[in-house]
């Protein structure tokens, strides 16, 4: 294994994603919750995070956002980073592995082919009514997720989600986990208080605050985003291994699992995120993930501090962390014999070549 | 090659699609057209042909139609037949074929999760402006089939277009092609008179009765159907081999295929429909084809001629006849090895449990 992978966990789970024809899902969604100023850096203005996601997988597949004239690029107290969304593609390209987009609702639909699986956009968690169809979403995504197994035997799930750890932590809190302060988050001073009060609002709006643990699609629909029963889904209906590529995002889609199906088992699911995740000092997924069952967790470490790229330096300093499932990329990629270096190499071309 | 199937043409081009593994892909897509007394014997009724599309794909998917209460089946003077998806569905389960739906532009949507291609509805070709976006689709299959070609060596797309074979008569009439009295339909007595009219009226309201041969993207937007942008589109993607299941309607594919590209190349291209297309006297796709290039035709006979299912029968005399890639599903199939005999007597049952 290249160095700049670490596992969290069981080093069994690596040898069983050897040799394996991957495919990369990214899942798109939206709810208002991103509107909300200073909660989320993913998009130069709150307005703007409607746009983000189609930004990230138009950028992937065209080379360039086509649904709006700028590029995302998360921006904090004037310092800009580009979206993982380079990364990811950086990645993909080098290991030729096939990239396939689904829409769990998303506020703009990207100008390419994708997978419906849900067209509404969630409301903002404040309304303690964020997604109106929870069941319709997870079952859809089990249909998507049995297909895409006759397809790959390695099934990469990154998620583009604006304030995607605000929702997720309602959904762990909703469910009952202790998540208060340990979800990460795009900017370097992660609004953990800002993230508490709107899940709290959320849950009270919703009738839920006395009502803890709640059921999963429940906690979804009051507190959640339409990506967490999407992914949720697609993982349940997998026949083959799965890798959740994000950050702590991903433990709302475990916790969802866990508490959705009965036994059920994650010999066949891990996590791959980045080192600015893994090692985050202001969150903790390893404490969250714990909770919940022994699931293994990678992290890549693309080694943006050696980069003369100042948006991807950033990085380091803690702006964006990880999302469009860079982490997981790049860990299917080096899977492929790509190593690590030569993704950063290639990320620092793109953005270059995009920004 | 079992007996029930019939190659029109080289007998190279089977050879070429032994051995492959085969993916199945169903373009839905509607226009108003579909909604004018007579001219479609797809639904149950003028209106209830918005529902067809997304039917016949769920019940592929789910055993049975969700978006509506009643059975996809085509009436004609109170004889009803079923849906030839029930012979798509016997089909790729027998043969284990992966099942993938895209909807170019369905009035209906069908409660799966399927590729998002277009959304837009065609209007009534009587307008002569039936599809907005003609070059969008078409671009957005090419991504499609790029993308599908690296999950499969053998492509094979389905369509359930009501009415398509009026907008396949206006798309090739508007391009030069003869087609008049040629062109296929569910219906025993096939309406010709009512087809020619229909396209001769929207040709005039688009101004381009005098302006023939004109444009393939211009003759789809006045009085095609968005199926066939989305589906030529597919094709000129695709790095692979490529069976079109269909009748007539494919041909307006093709001869698209031929006026869009420069030079495209039909080597790696077939058309697929059941002797109830190859054999019609009502209609001659053959005659068709001639005037584009020398592509293959395979029509597969399922030998419902035997079966004790009525409605089954009622197809030799001349009812439905194709849709759904049924022809190119049977096929796909028989090169996996399942005998067509196989698959009758799987259809015969499913239409005992679904109907």
């Amino acid at each position: 294994m290249d160095q700049a992978i670490k596992s969290y966990g069981s080093q069994e789970v690596l040898s069983k994603l050897q040799n394996k024809d991957p495919l990369f899902l990214c899942v798109i969604a939206s709810t208002l919750t991103s509107r909300l100023p200073g909660i989320t850096g993913a998009g130069a203005s709150p307005e703007l995070t409607d746009y983000t996601p189609a930004a990230d997988v138009e950028l992937i597949i065209h080379g360039e956002p086509q649904c709006l004239p700028e590029i995302p690029q998360t921006l904090v107290e004037g310092q800009a980073a580009p979206t993982p969304a380079v990364i990811t593609k950086a990645s993909i390209e080098l290991a030729n592995i096939p990239f396939l987009v689904a829409d769990a609702g998303s506020a703009i639909k990207p100008n390419i082919p994708y997978f419906n699986i849900n067209n509404k956009v969630g409301k903002s968690i404040l309304t303690g009514q964020a997604v109106e169809n929870p069941e319709e979403i997870f079952n859809k995504g089990k249909i998507l997720g049995e297909t895409l197994s006759k397809f790959t035997n390695h099934l990469i799930i990154g998620e583009s989600t604006p304030a995607g750890t605000t929702t997720a932590l309602g959904v762990l809190s909703a469910m009952g986990y202790d998540a208060w302060d340990k979800v990460s988050g795009s900017t370097p001073e992660n609004p953990h208080d800002l993230k508490r009060q709107t899940v709290e609002k959320g849950l009270q709006a919703a009738g839920l605050r006395d009502k803890i643990p709640t059921d999963p699609f429940k906690a979804v629909e009051a507190v959640g985003d339409p990506m967490i029963p999407a992914v949720a889904g697609i993982t349940a209906g997998s026949k083959v291994q799965v890798t959740l590529a994000g950050g702590t995002q991903m433990t709302a889609v475990c916790a969802f699992l866990k508490e959705a199906i009965k036994d059920f088992s994650f010999d066949n699911v891990s996590i791959a995120t980045t080192i600015f995740v893994a090692r985050d000092e202001n969150s903790d997924i390893h404490y969250i993930t714990k909770q919940i069952a022994p699931i293994n967790i990678f992290a890549v470490d693309p080694g943006f501090g050696k980069s003369e790229n100042l948006g991807l330096k950033n990085y380091v300093k803690g702006v964006v962390k990880e999302g469009v499932g860079a982490g997981g990329a790049m860990l299917a990629a080096n899977l492929k014999g790509v190593s690590v270096d030569k993704i950063r190499i290639r990320t620092e071309e793109l953005c270059k070549e995009i920004f």
